[in-house]
């Protein structure tokens, strides 16, 4: 495996674009569109709030016949809870941008970011959705990472090649995170594209199980958002012998894509709203993943613990209290806690329950000044 | 019922006091008794963080037998996580007080609250108990209020005239809370004394209903603390014929008690560290109590919205948000959100969850720079 560039349009026949409609005040990038030239097998990963956006419930819908050829994203408004006109307007942008590229609606995904119960402003960007197309190149994948952002101060892209049957694949990634970071889902947008050719089967699987190793591993501030969601297109376009079983070249390739997702989540933690520090918490001891991640974001979800990183103050006292608050059966008997300085801008929390032989690491940032004035003035 | 003054000294044979024995750098008090001239009946609820202060299982262990006369604490430093040696100290400063007041070990409680992990430093307790002790006066209330606040900016008190009988009784609380401050007990110390007669029984299920309805409804920034208590002493001596049954004297010591525990609990939230608002939060349309507490307090904890409270940002997204975080069947269609102006010091947020008929109140504060530059700095 090699880190390249190029992104999501690093992938042979993927194409993408990103302008401004006008939805963000700032008159910043606020549309974009990845486009793949060909039917591609998609999957997708969703938040589990219950109050899910406009359109992730399109989205789903779309991805029911498990092909797709467009993600369509506008940031700046959440399309949640916009009631009726919500669903009308995520549905017409879907068909609008088919029209646009002579594709099948139902192969359009749409998402949405930024703040919750504002109508979406659909007119905007139905007079810019033709620009939009037109615009759309096999060097835009940029032009589409920096449209997705919201608070995010930096573009999140990857790409690296693979071989796979001696053919050359890329898998290419995008995201957009920034606060509302956590677990299961965080204001999260991630969009992947590859060349491989693989079974729609084993492309969900794949991404399922790599996105609950990474993705689902950090937090920024614990809050779950209602509109994340990760989207994977492969178009085969790479002409590999296509993925149908578990063997050699499908962890070749789950191995890279637990790398690009792993890169992309790290990349949104370092992101993280006013975040100055990166903070990787391992928990070891633990008689599950599940327990060891759950202790792991206690940790990275204790606002004493994160504002003591933020003051370089290390209360390692916090951490003890916070794996308490779960109610596991530690005492201060078993529970081993070490730490680097928190002095510096990286950060490592080990932590031993001495409850068993699993362990997980998630990853989250200190909480400081610039998080609350960012979330005190946003709207 | 009546509000009047006194605190933990007003109820009859009550005496307390408070003063600095060294732990706190700052030279501020931070060794608090509280002293009942009889064994009183005696009750107490406590954290349910599986890690546990020293004093947490020494209490524990003197409560067994339902009296107390003494409730001993220190503040600035917490005696958790601080190994045998923890214990020990925390043994031996019950030991030392029962021997200068001449009453059982065993009667002595013991409470800390400060930092965690930091060795007790005992002899600092030994070299100020005799004084301690000379000083306990009936007027001395407010010098123990004084001396268990970390953080705390003002001290909290209240107290209660209620007639049982025909015979005057009162209630009289101090607590102190701060940060760390979470359901089932924050880091928070709150102490309740009565002359009213009543078995323990009672004075036990009172306490205990009271608190999941008061202290157990506050949240400063969603830490559990590995110290808290709430201790209540009733030492019988208003002279009313003694409650023994769940009759309407019973209903009249537990409406007062509310009072006294609710009171205290708004008062910590208000002096939450770094608080510029108060916030109530009822959610109604709950198919339990229970639920719409989860609910009440999943948007009490939200930072996201904590920094909009501070930033006078009425981004009521985060609400649906926080709500929907919890995987309960409510939809955009069912949820119902009204609040009150952010630009208030006081703001009201009223949820309809629309799936049955139960409701809860929780009350929280906002998240600011100020909670961010106590904890940065704490330690």
């Amino acid at each position: 495996m090699k880190v390249t560039s190029g992104g999501v349009t690093k992938a042979k026949g993927f194409k993408a674009n990103g302008l401004a409609c006008g939805i963000k005040r700032s008159g910043r990038p606020d549309l974009a569109l990845i486009y793949s030239g060909v039917p591609a097998q998609a999957a997708g990963v969703f938040t589990k709030n219950s109050i899910i956006a406009a359109p992730l419930v399109v989205t789903k819908q779309h991805l029911k016949n498990n092909t797709a050829q467009a993600i369509l994203t506008n940031s700046g408004n959440a399309n949640c809870f916009t009631g009726h006109f919500g669903f009308v307007y995520a549905k017409r942008s879907a068909k609008l941008i088919a029209k646009l590229l002579k594709i099948k609606e139902t192969d359009v995904l749409v998402a949405s970011t930024g703040i919750i119960g504002k109508p979406l402003p659909y007119e905007k960007i139905k007079n810019k959705a033709a620009d939009l197309v037109k615009g759309l190149s096999a060097k835009g994948a940029s032009k589409a990472a920096q449209a997705i952002l919201t608070t995010d101060l930096a573009r999140k892209e990857i790409t690296v090649e693979i071989t796979l049957n001696g053919k050359k694949v890329y898998i290419g990634g995008c995201t957009k995170g920034s606060g509302m970071i956590q677990p299961n889902m965080a204001t999260m947008l991630a969009y992947i594209t590859t060349d491989a050719a693989i079974t729609h089967t084993l492309l969900k699987q794949a991404l399922k199980e790599t996105t609950e190793q990474t993705f689902n591993c950090i937090s920024v501030d614990g809050c779950m958002s209602t509109n994340d969601m990760v989207l994977i297109l492969a178009n085969g376009l790479a002409g590999n012998k296509p993925i149908t079983s578990k063997g050699k070249e499908y962890q070749t390739f789950k191995k890279a894509l637990h790398f690009v997702c792993l890169d992309l989540a790290k990349k949104i933690v370092k992101d993280g709203e006013g975040a100055t520090k990166f903070i990787e918490i391992t928990v070891a001891g633990a008689k599950s993943v599940d327990q060891a991640k759950k202790a792991g974001l206690a940790i990275a979800n204790s606002n004493l613990f994160k504002t003591a990183a933020f003051g370089s103050n290390p209360n390692w006292g916090r951490i003890a209290g916070a794996v308490g608050s779960l109610g596991l059966k530690v005492t201060e008997w078993d529970l081993k806690i070490d730490f680097s300085s928190f002095s510096q801008k990286n950060i490592q929390i080990k932590v031993d329950l001495n409850l068993g032989k699993h362990k997980a690491t998630v990853y989250t940032c200190d909480l400081s000044y610039g998080y609350v004035k960012i979330n005190g003035d946003y709207s």
